[in-house]
């Protein structure tokens, strides 16, 4: 036992529980019912399902010990080996990796995919494990902390996620304490889970609102396991923005200006949320080097881009579930603890995606979808209708309760065989995850359409005109016209389509890998 | 002046602005923003919208004397008349009628589609006036009262909708004091609109809990009239339940009393929310004659089965945001005023539909859509992708956010040449207003699909075993076989779908008149 971990654990009887990854092997049966901690690739558990997944390669027990796995949102590279190995017998909300959307898609693993503010109250109402045998709910919850308190209270790391309800629900909790990582102590506010009839208003005014509880209370009794783990987070270099990033970017800095001059934002703009990806740094870089001060963040995910962000001085106050920073970014962020943790606060994602919350701040919500449909529907997660990327994630907490609802994507995509053989504006989203009502804003670097009022036809105009890249502005014109012209003898002008052409560029693109077709008459 | 008007008008300044609907038609100018009360066609204006299209036939003004309109939801029958006279140039959020639906499917009307819960506060916030050249919000908001205060507030009648918002935005306003309808005075409960960053939490926590405000507060000098209304909202008479919906109702009910069981629901439930037609009324019938008591509900609209429901003892308390009664209904209503007033609160529809409350208070929601999919996506206003029905209203604002989200259907409904021709199970619904994320059952009268936690693969061998017509059943799974074969070798196992076959059931219906096809191979 390391002088670091007895000094991390401050509750004695927990130091009785110190095992190896290796001594808890026999723990796990095949088809158990399992909870990680982990939000975006940080703070989940490493040692334990490193134990099994070298266990499963070693004795070739690939399918044969395999779990029903539960992770707030993605974990981090150990999940990947365990789809390798096909040791995910089914998965929910969100994930992240070639290896688990390899497992997805061929079918080894299922995957439910559920906004993440209500995976986590659902999972307590015992709506996952339904159909278990045993009548329990989770069987293990494996739980990354940074420290334990004096009551065995759990300090969790970079990432709170759905850890609350999780150990609310699980029989036994293993807890793996990482020394590697300084202690986040402090920089979380935890809200533990009340059910419906029970349930008082969330109190948040404010992005800096705190309830004060900075770690998850447990029940000692159902500590199994208490595990040093001595390795960080692996995260990815972040995709920098570019010059198709940055003109996303200013479109969107000039409309919110234009918002605030008009009156219908006020100059501090309300609470940010920004995804994932090269359009959100830009997005956030903007920002950061826009005029807009005194700026606040209500998200469920920071990165590195938020150092420079709050290094700028626009920047008062963020908050989100987890901050998954690069090596270099935790770095920054260690060294600067004091100044940063004072800024930052990390929530449960029930609290970080709330509706009401929200709602209630008038959030402004900035997402990337796989494609946008003329009438202003979004696809967030299958690819082609059918092949799942990464789920759903917050996006729809978000982009249903914001003030201001924005989807921001290029305007088209390359193709195998053409820089711009995949239009990312299409007649009809081949999935559907935001749909018509929930969209204020789309936004490409051809430019800005505001949806706000408008009719679907308008709508189409609107974004035909502003946003479609000129590849493909004619070809979804002349779809437009002639779905007008179809509708006209039906008398179904509210929202026309010809559902035999709907999705002729996406056949076009699976037969000859562009979406650019001869003629809307192209037979398939 | 009648004397019932000078009883009900308490404020006496008002009593020198009393005119005639003909004294007022000088006010309104082609292309003003008008806000009217009313909602599900109840406690809508009736003076004003009658005199306004009694003058345009009068002199053939139709399409030059037009307005945009804002109506909570539905209006009466004087809607009606306005879309027959295309006096609707733009509307939002919903309607209901076939003379205004005509008017939005030839092109008429352009119609914006909104949840009930947004609708006010996206009013409030100049998104739907932002391209009004005088800069102001709306140009005159008409709002039928049963009563006018001590203070000049507005008492509604049946309807409380989104008057407070309009209220709130509008330069002038008129106000139809409704003489015939008895006053509502005391069954309102009014919030009135706070904008971020100043919101504070809804303090709901059960069905029946009051702010205490009973009137919509208003500047006396923004009233530019008042004007006597003598005729009561005009209802059509319920649907009543039949086999099909009581069966509907029988497996619902089965349902909910196994999750009372497992100890998933408490013993009275959580409170319900119901919609309009016969599934609804059979449920709320179902739900009487079952065996659970002390059942709340937390709706937007109550029809004539609460009555029965109230008087078979096992509803403690509703609340809605607007009560639709036929002449019997109201006649049985008014006469047991005092008992049903104190068992019913009227609140605006951003508080009966607010995300915040029915998350918190964990609602059961159950509406009716146009068709679901496979995968559980559902279509609630556009029949075949294109035709509006009568628009969102509240149901995505009650199945996102409910503890329990059902959607119940028939399984078939009949064409013109087909006792079954329309199934309502298809491959992918033609259009999505609820997705996949949002609905844990799905009902019709052949049985019930439970598709909490499973992915998409299971979900459709559920609906489709469960829920489909048996007439669909193997053109269905067909469908879903050779999807999974299909994207097999694709390696997009996650929702499976062939986009060149996915609408073929509704192509074979706009071409043949039912959805049973020869086989898959058949070209369109």
């Amino acid at each position: 036992m390391s002088a670091l971990l007895k000094q991390r654990v401050r509750y004695a009887p927990y130091l009785q529980k110190v095992r190896t990854g290796e001594q808890c092997l026999d723990l796990f049966k095949h088809g158990q019912y399992l909870g990680w901690s982990g939000f975006t690739g940080v703070g989940a558990p490493k040692v334990i399902p490193t134990a099994l997944v070298d266990h499963v390669e070693k004795n070739n027990l690939q399918g044969k010990l395999a779990f029903n796995l539960f992770v707030g949102a993605s974990a981090g590279p150990e999940e990947s080996r365990w789809a390798e190995n096909s040791m995910i017998l089914s998965r929910s909300p969100h994930q992240v990796g070639k290896p688990i959307a390899a497992a997805i898609n061929d079918g080894r693993t299922q995957f439910f995919d559920k906004h993440l503010s209500m995976f986590p109250q659902d999972l307590t109402y015992g709506y996952y494990t339904r159909n278990k045998t045993n009548g329990s709910n989770l069987d293990y919850t494996i739980i990354e902390a940074t420290a334990i308190t004096e009551d065995g209270s759990i300090v969790p790391g970079p990432a709170v996620g759905a850890s609350p309800e999780m150990i609310s629900v699980s029989d036994k909790i293993i807890i793996e304490v990482n020394t590697h990582t300084p202690s986040f102590e402090g920089i979380h506010d935890i809200d533990m889970p009340v059910q419906p009839p029970h349930r008082q208003p969330y109190p948040h005014t404010t992005s800096d609102y705190r309830t004060g509880l900075t770690a998850i209370p447990v029940d000692p009794e159902k500590v199994v396991a208490i595990v040093e783990s001595t390795s960080g987070d692996k995260v990815p270099p972040n995709t920098p923005s570019d010059a198709q990033s940055q003109a996303i970017a200013n479109h969107l800095i000039e409309f919110l200006e234009q918002e605030v001059k008009v009156g219908r934002l006020p100059e501090n703009l309300h609470p940010l949320q920004s995804g994932i990806g090269n359009i959100a740094n830009a997005v956030v870089e903007g920002l950061a080097s826009s005029n807009f001060k005194n700026l606040t963040v209500w998200t469920e995910v920071l990165q590195d881009s938020f150092l420079d962000f709050f290094e700028s001085g626009s920047l008062d106050f963020a908050t989100a579930t987890s901050i998954r920073l690069t090596e270099d970014g935790f770095k920054r962020f260690y060294e600067n603890w004091d100044e940063y943790s004072k800024k930052l606060c990390l929530r449960s994602q029930v609290v970080s995606n709330n509706p009401e919350i929200i709602r209630r701040l008038g959030v402004i919500a900035m997402n990337t979808p796989v494609e946008v449909d003329i009438y202003a529907h979004a696809n967030s997660t299958n690819v082609m209708g059918s092949r799942m990327l990464n789920g759903l994630g917050g996006s729809a907490d978000f982009l249903r309760n914001a003030k201001l609802s924005i989807m921001h994507t290029p305007s088209a995509r390359p193709s195998k065989i053409d820089p711009t053989g995949v239009s990312c504006i299409v007649p009809m989203a081949s999935h559907v995850d935001q749909t018509e009502h929930d969209l204020d804003v789309i936004v490409t670097e051809q430019g800005l359409a505001d949806l706000r009022g408008l009719s679907p036809k308008a709508r189409a105009k609107v974004i035909i005109d502003n946003c479609a890249h000129p590849d493909y502005k004619a070809q979804l014109q002349d779809y437009f016209d002639r779905a007008v012209f179809y509708n006209t003898k039906k008398k179904s002008l509210h929202e026309p389509h010809i559902l035999k052409d709907v999705f002729k560029m996406h056949l076009n693109f699976q037969e000859n890998g562009t979406m650019k077709l001869d003629s809307w008459d192209q037979k398939f």
